[in-house]
């Protein structure tokens, strides 16, 4: 990160300054190590401890906080203190270019076409007729398949799997250990043994898509598996074969989705949730964290729990679960007014 | 796949043709996607509409929806299309053979022996002593320990570990990232920290198992951990030290055993289940997704839900959870009742 | 495993001999597979019959189950087997050290400093200016980033990505497939698209931690994740930007920690069991295996269910749960006992 006055900060985020406009910025860290130097940010009351005792030189803070500022630090107040930090990041952080060039003891075959400026690490092994975009980056020892085709500034990490005639759109980012385009798990039961039913179909990571680490994906059956633009998935989930993604969705991390669902635009699935096959969930619906869905879900819809359920409904539920040792008492007293005392326990 | 009539496909699923018997067919996809040339099929209620709507030259079909076929298409009516796919593509989609031969980058000892026929890809790494059987490919980067066993017509895909001295049957199937035969998590707690117990046992995968990507499996602490034959495994799945899976038995995606765990033969472990150690699960039960197995369940049980349960008991509970709200409404009516206002919230 | 009698094995773990003490034994095994050259050990009751059938040498066993013994077998008695037969493997089974030395086809930039005796396997990448202690040992394929501090006595097994800046304190254990420092999962929304906020933050892996096979774990995205001294993660867990686990902490297989929550010195995560994020995790609190953990736990205290709760609240809550259609039985024998026959349900 250059070096920035605090005035600078507040005019790249829209914000106002309380305190020192003057101040220099070197760097980034949160409220309880930043030191003098240092940006700050608060976006939580639970973190509200921090900031009385922040030693950042300067803090992003909404309006409603500013007056919880140390006198030491100086504030840029903002309406979103988070999101304005993204963009002082985005801004001031630029990831090092990787270095174009194709390390010796990559493996690329005369049949592979590779783009201008691209930059193949020590030990990849690209397959046949591979083709390959513009800007993009591939880690050391990743897999790319036959026939595959990958769009521009693409950035695949170490230790990737991608396997044959599977399809990467622009920007597509795959983290360390990410598999793209397996085999699904399909089997028919015949002569006393379960038989692997050929998965033909195909796999598409269209543009802006990132994948977290360890995660894996199947290709299709028949037909394809699609995760599509702008979806984006943490760490070690799993899609089966011919899945659907929507555009936008949002896959936090070790969810499963079963085979031939199809997930709407702008979902949102928590954490551990796990999806059954053949479903359809409906565009801007979001599922909980560890919620098990075995139904369709309409758009829009809040679901939560096991079974999955529209949230108010679970949230009720889940309220009365944790008193029923007390209905099951008051239901006692009934019977011992009505029956004498109850014979049942 | 190769040229083939409507009537050939007919014949070797043993179906019957309504339609154009003499259409040829070059390949398969879903009804969705399927041109004049494709064969497609239809195995659920629910993707009715997309048959009304399809363009596939042949449709796989049951007697009871051929009706629903559009004139454009032949239909080739079976008692289960899904299977009948399944004919028809291990019949027409054989894999490409992995061409026999080891890279040069490839880092096999001396002491290895290797098989006839045998695919060894770039960058692998044989450890010393391991016996590799006929036919076998083994993928870009992966490692097979010392002393490991390799069966005939084994197929490990890229980046998988084999521990040292792990068994493989005949025809294992690894995908990409599995990992076999990695020490389990056992410590005991000794002067003011955990200590490692030594995992000094072994790991047999027996012949037709596949796993699925970026699975790992524990080898014994003291004995072995065993994947019986003909046992299915999909992806994201944790077997602790000790595990033993039953033949033919069906572990889906992202379940997790914990040690000494014996499943029996022929059990389906739904996705995301979660088994305790030291349980038996008798042949043939059924473990429904996301349930969480805290005690031995009798052979041919079916269970779901947490802690798990007889599927029916965990189902009629779980309507009546979904009602607790109206429960309590009426339990309070009757309390107004016999004691006038209740007291109670 | 070296020869040794009974009686030397009674003398290393302070147990006293019935039967054989002169007997010599050479391994050890499970009681099912023991042979009578081996030494075995029962820890549970529910392994009886495994003892009673067995053919070890020799078995470590409580004074309560010596009488269960064959009389082929000699006892070791001690008060607690298992930790026993731990005392016996550390004793004698140790791995065989790793051959120092850097493999001719390992990429080691002029700029990283190695320590004395290291290990550095085929096909390992390091990056610039990485410091690797003394002692280390790196499986083959594994990648560690630009200016990686690696401690003393480190492991790091095959097919491992560090990445660049993350700290790693002595003998710190990484199986195969674990993942480092990659960037987490933060978006803002923005111009119609999740944009990408920079994770700049650290990864901080202090001494004597051993994490699981295809694991990952975040780096910060402002400020650190650190897991502390002495904490042990099994496999395929998932640790979010900026999670601290705390010293001695057990974390087992498939455990999922949302971003920014800090977990407590000595604190046990179950199998499968989730955490939101921003929570705070009191020392030596117990989480239940698949337990959703969606608010903060106070120190010691031991939850269960979902949503979490003290383990005797949940334990009694889901007793009642099981039991509920009898109670909604009885609710309607006392509505038609009151109001004449019920009109609900």
């Amino acid at each position: 990160m250059e070096r920035l006055t605090v005035a600078a900060i507040a005019e790249l985020v829209g914000g106002t300054v309380r305190g020192d406009s003057e101040r220099e910025i070197t760097g980034v860290a949160s409220l309880d190590r930043a030191s003098p130097g240092e940006l700050s940010f608060i976006a939580r009351a639970r973190y509200l401890s921090y900031l009385h005792d922040t030693r950042a030189g300067a803090v992003l803070v909404t309006g409603e906080w500013v007056k919880d500022l140390p006198e030491t630090s100086a504030g840029i107040v903002v309406k979103d203190p988070q999101s304005a930090m993204q963009q002082v990041l985005t801004c001031f952080y630029k990831p090092a270019p990787a270095t174009p060039g194709i390390h010796p003891t990559a493996i690329v075959p005369a049949s592979v076409k590779v783009g201008d400026g691209v930059s193949i690490a020590p030990y990849v092994v690209l397959g046949e007729d591979a083709e390959i975009g513009d800007r993009v980056v591939i880690g050391s020892h990743s897999v790319i398949g036959s026939r595959c085709t990958i769009g521009n500034d693409v950035v695949i990490h170490p230790h990737v799997t991608v396997y044959d005639e599977v399809i990467l759109g622009d920007r597509v980012i795959l983290h360390s250990g990410v598999r793209v385009g397996k085999e699904g798990f399909g089997y028919v039961w015949k002569d006393g043994g379960h038989r692997k039913v050929p998965q033909v179909g195909g796999c598409v990571i269209e543009s802006d898509v990132e994948i977290g680490g360890n995660s894996s994906i199947d290709r299709g059956s028949v037909g394809d598996t699609v995760v599509k633009a702008g979806a984006k998935i943490d760490s070690l989930v799993h899609l089966g074969h011919n899945v659907q993604l929507g555009r936008h969705s949002i896959t936090v991390a070790q969810v499963g989705v079963a085979g031939s669902t199809v997930v709407g635009d702008g979902v949102v699935l928590g954490g551990q949730a796990g999806l059954g096959g053949h479903l359809q969930i409906g565009a801007g619906a979001r599922v909980g964290g560890q919620a098990g869905v075995t139904g369709d879900i309409a758009p829009g819809v809040t679901v939560s729990g096991y079974p999955a359920r529209p949230h108010r409904e679970a949230l009720r539920a889940q309220a009365a679960f944790f008193r029923l040792p007390e209905f099951i008492r008051r239901l006692k007293r009934l019977e011992s007014a009505i029956f004498g005392e109850s014979a049942e326990d």
